[in-house]
């Protein structure tokens, strides 16, 4: 898996004349976004970590880019414009830390191309494509399918190969390679290109530094050095690129139930990689990193350890009661909803003595009462759903957490359906315990739970006998910490989607996400009162992710037939979760859109309206 | 999700001349295939159940072919040497109960074809592309987007939007339409083509059935009437296929531990598949599906029932061991390897009455003395792994699972490694509960643990107390029974990765797993022997899917070594799992081939070479 990529983007792109004058090239508009952007955005979409790009000529551009993509990182190269390419891949080289893919910034291309790379066994490749027709080719010779040269000069070469696109993978010890290359002919090459130093080391090292190529005849890329190209890119490349990507992208289902939640195609597609023993070094890395990316949505890493397993949230859910609680403690479960009644249920059949504190389902819960239960009740234990996802009852955990720590309660919360989609800090909030799910607002795909803990906490769970063994916390962390691998086969496609799901997530930063849905649930709530429907909760105590809204009442209404009109346009809803009121629930969670939550109202409305409702 | 397909192949090819006077058109050969396998394998590998071909000319070849695939059905239309293809695909009508899609016999294309068709939301669509220049198009008028003519003359269109494929989706619903019009029209149009009956139900009834035209404007594809067609396929089309769908390919890792198994892109691809909420009725019905077919795998569906959970097979055996066995049962479990020794690590967790039945890591165990003891201990429940995976040993389940049965004790078996790539009836062998998962031989992706369960006995295990939540095994049966949905969350991609892993498992079937697994073991054992190195279990009494090798002696052998070794080739191997003797494991199940493992016992000759113990 390529995690890295490095962009060339210092060149000052003279033949586009007056165009990038006062621009790099690499911000060419093409289809309304600038071909650098669309580039970026390819990068990360295949699982890109980090996109290094050398900038020179107004490097400003690429500077702001950076500051709406978190993933990039420029760096200046100030001799850019004495120095070739390479001068610029040099000053990038010390940000490269593993395999990596490199481009340049003037291209166009189809995302595929990414993936063959990535999925070469071979370690340095060059990618490229038959007859172009540019009219500014570089031509390969590539006689056994390693580089040997390369040229615009078809009679410099012995064979002409196929032509260099400008996107290659190589690895971090060719790169040096090439930055001794290019030290080293500093005086007799002072504008040495990149790729012509790739192909001097391939030439001058076949064994040891071998460069292949990876030749797609009919590739579809364009780089844009002069106003032809640009012209042709946009009228027939860039549309031949469009169509194949559409091809790859997924039936558009928007899941307004509360998870699992809709997933970018990128999530995905994730899941298809080369399969790999999980047991391997390389997994152990994807697995601490997942934990520790988990963890640092939340709380800090110093003081905070992420745990987990192959099931769902309730696996997590039972994995903290079942592990936390030690025979002596005492638990006292708040019971507002379904899933703080099974976190009571949970503790009933491990026979953990506990408490269950009844609140309404659907009413903010009496935190004084609370405060004198926790008082009066010599409780060790705190179990608490943060947001419930029966109703949308948002439980005021900013002052519940505390409240507890003030009494000196181990708390363990159900985060499921709250995690990476409201900003939360662990430690702030008094959270010692928390579960969730790949599933909702981390927006990857089901089959995995986890706990974020608190590891002196956590620690102190060592001593507690075993009640399970498949979901025994303690064990599950000891051995991970030891081996770096988890006690049983973990899924690993799961585990891979959940890292692309990362990866979106640390672009868009949970609170943006948070602002994403709220600006959905605005548009839902607006819609509601415009239809003259009632909300089962107070919009003050509401999540804002999840709304549970009191069926229509009329002998006209039927949810079923609600869901199989909202079904037809491609919209999953879902239905109340309380025995004695009827209401439906819409979940604004997810890899949506605003445009599609307004979609929604309005479907909403022509529902509403053919029952005679409006 | 498309799971029918109907191909036209009935038709008598009198263009292709010598070609097709004895052979359907289907069976020109292409790239060393016939053309209509290539269309079979596509369809299959995209997740087609059954494929239903509409034959005639030649029957016979396709009724081989359906001897071949087992999806593959023939129906033959007796009128077809009189009557156009609507004749045929009239015939196989009653065939089809689920949205399909309808090819003809005599085309190549890309399978992203059916990638895109699957992933329209609209349900009645023809597939259109760019100009081919084949020389026999038909072309499409389609002015917003909806089917309203179709003719090979350009003239008799108001306008050309494209060219008609030959491949299609549409509903149940539609076809009966269609049928309806072929047969008001018999007497007018004996020979009417179902391409143009497509067209005029669409234009006559553009609201109520509308027809859309889905156009990819490069798409590679061509069909083949006459030689030329023949020659520009081979030439020009076939190979463009070709790089689209290696471009596709994932890279090719051979994982030769104990699992997760090696698996087949098309697997990997089932998880590419639109987001839906597992609770709504068509995801019921896929996991129904895919339990009914874990259950037929191995035993009568009227007598075994399959209880899914989104864990590992870990998880699988401990809800078999904690919900089966009730508080006043008495367990025995046999410890022969680090897979019996967690049997009887849950038993203790959970506290069960039990013993241990200690036997050698690496011998057959001794059936007489364990027969002693069923005899004197009083046993209600055996706990005994089908298939060590720690050492490759085989129990003998069809002499211990009987013997059981003659002491009425129930058998509850961890079939993980053995399930599906060795050929079992669980009533035969007197199995009451076993459990295995989706990322062994079964060939899935990790992330499901499974239990198939006697009936009777699993309505029996509701009486016993709940010991824990998420793996109760009856209550996750009997909320499935009520609401065809599982109680908490399932990895919904994983199991669509497990539905695609079992049609190719039917395809295989598990005796012809077990024939490719045998030969694949024959090929290491042989190896093995060559290089003068030595097993652990003896050939008789291995399992033939995972082998345990000494260490060779000498100081310079290092299992790392040997592992990085591998691993360049693509290649994962494992340790051994033996405290005491140091062993390696070489497992062969999996999506791997014969040929694969020759050239990993090449690879391990190579490496003892260089270590000089050759």
């Amino acid at each position: 898996m390529i995690k890295e990529a490095v962009i060339l983007g210092a060149g000052l792109g003279s033949r586009l004349k007056e165009k990038t004058v006062a621009m790099p090239k690499g911000f060419l508009e093409l289809g309304g976004k600038a071909i650098v952007e669309w580039s970026v955005q390819k990068l990360l979409a295949c699982g890109v970590e980090r996109v290094i790009i050398g900038t020179g000529h107004c490097h400003e551009y690429y500077d702001e880019l950076a500051k709406k993509y978190p993933a990039v990182k420029t760096v200046f190269n100030a001799g850019f414009a004495s120095a070739g390419s390479m001068g610029t891949l040099a000053v990038c080289a010390p940000c490269v830390t593993a395999d990596f893919f490199l481009l340049e910034s003037d291209l166009i291309y189809d995302a595929a191309g990414l993936f063959v790379l990535d999925n070469e066994s071979r370690k340095n490749v060059v990618l490229a494509s038959g007859a172009t027709y540019s009219g500014d080719e570089v031509y390969l010779e590539a006689p056994e399918g390693a580089l040997r040269a390369l040229s615009k000069n078809k009679n410099e070469l012995r064979s002409v190969d196929g032509e260099f696109t400008g996107i290659s993978r190589l690895t971090p010890v060719f790169l040096q390679k090439l930055c001794v290359y290019a030290r080293d002919n500093r005086n007799t090459m002072p504008k040495l290109e990149y790729e012509s130093a790739i192909a001097a080391v391939s030439r001058k090292a076949p064994h040891d530094f071998p460069v292949y190529v990876r030749k797609i005849e009919n590739y579809a890329w364009r780089e844009i050095d002069d106003a032809y190209h640009l012209q042709t890119a946009e009228q027939d490349v860039l549309p031949r690129i469009i169509e194949n990507e559409e091809c790859r992208s997924v039936r558009r289902e928007v899941l307004l139930n509360p998870g699992p939640a809709t997933t970018s195609d990128s999530v995905k597609y994730a899941q298809v990689c080369a399969d790999i023993c999980p047991r391997e070094n390389e997994f152990g890395d994807v697995m601490a990193w997942i934990c520790d990316e988990l963890t640092l949505l939340a709380a800090d890493k110093a003081a905070y350890e992420t745990v987990i397993f192959g099931g769902s949230g309730t696996a997590a859910d039972e994995s903290m009661i079942s592990s936390c609680v030690p025979d002596d403690g005492r638990l006292i479960v708040i019971n507002n909803g379904s899933y703080g009644e099974r976190l009571a249920k949970i503790a009933s059949v491990y026979k953990l003595r506990h408490t269950v504190f009844e609140s309404s389902a659907y009413e903010a819960l009496d935190i004084e009462k609370l405060e004198y239960e926790f008082k009066t009740g010599r409780y060790t234990h705190l179990g608490i759903v943060y947001h419930e996802t029966t109703t949308g009852l948002l439980n005021r955990i900013d002052q519940i957490g505390p409240l507890a720590k003030k009494y000196n309660i181990v708390t363990i919360v159900d985060a499921v359906s709250a995690y990476a989609g409201i900003p939360m800090d662990l430690e702030k909030l008094g959270i010692d315990f928390m579960a969730s799910t790949s599933n909702k607002n981390i927006q990857g795909v089901a089959g995995i739970g986890f706990v974020i803990c608190k590891k002196n906490e956590l620690e102190k769970t060592g001593a507690i006998p075993m009640r399970n063994y498949y979901l025994n916390l303690y064990d599950q962390y000891a051995y991970f910490l030891k081996n770096r691998q988890t006690r049983f086969t973990p899924p690993v496609q799961t585990l891979y989607a959940l890292r692309q799901a990362i990866l979106e997530t640390r672009q868009e930063t949970v609170e943006g996400r948070y602002a994403r849905y709220s600006e959905c649930w605005h548009i839902l709530v607006s819609a509601i009162k415009k239809y003259n429907l009632k909300m089962l909760v107070k919009e003050k105590d509401q999540s804002r992710l999840i709304t549970s809204i009191m069926d229509p009442e009329t002998p006209h209404y039927s949810f079923d037939a609600l869901h199989d009109y909202a079904c037809k346009s491609g919209f999953t809803i879902y239905p109340g979760k309380l025995g004695n009121i009827n209401t439906f629930r819409i979940a604004n969670i997810g890899a949506i859109q605003p445009s599609e939550m307004r979609r929604f109202a309005e479907l909403l409305g022509g529902y509403l309206e053919s029952i005679g409702w409006r």
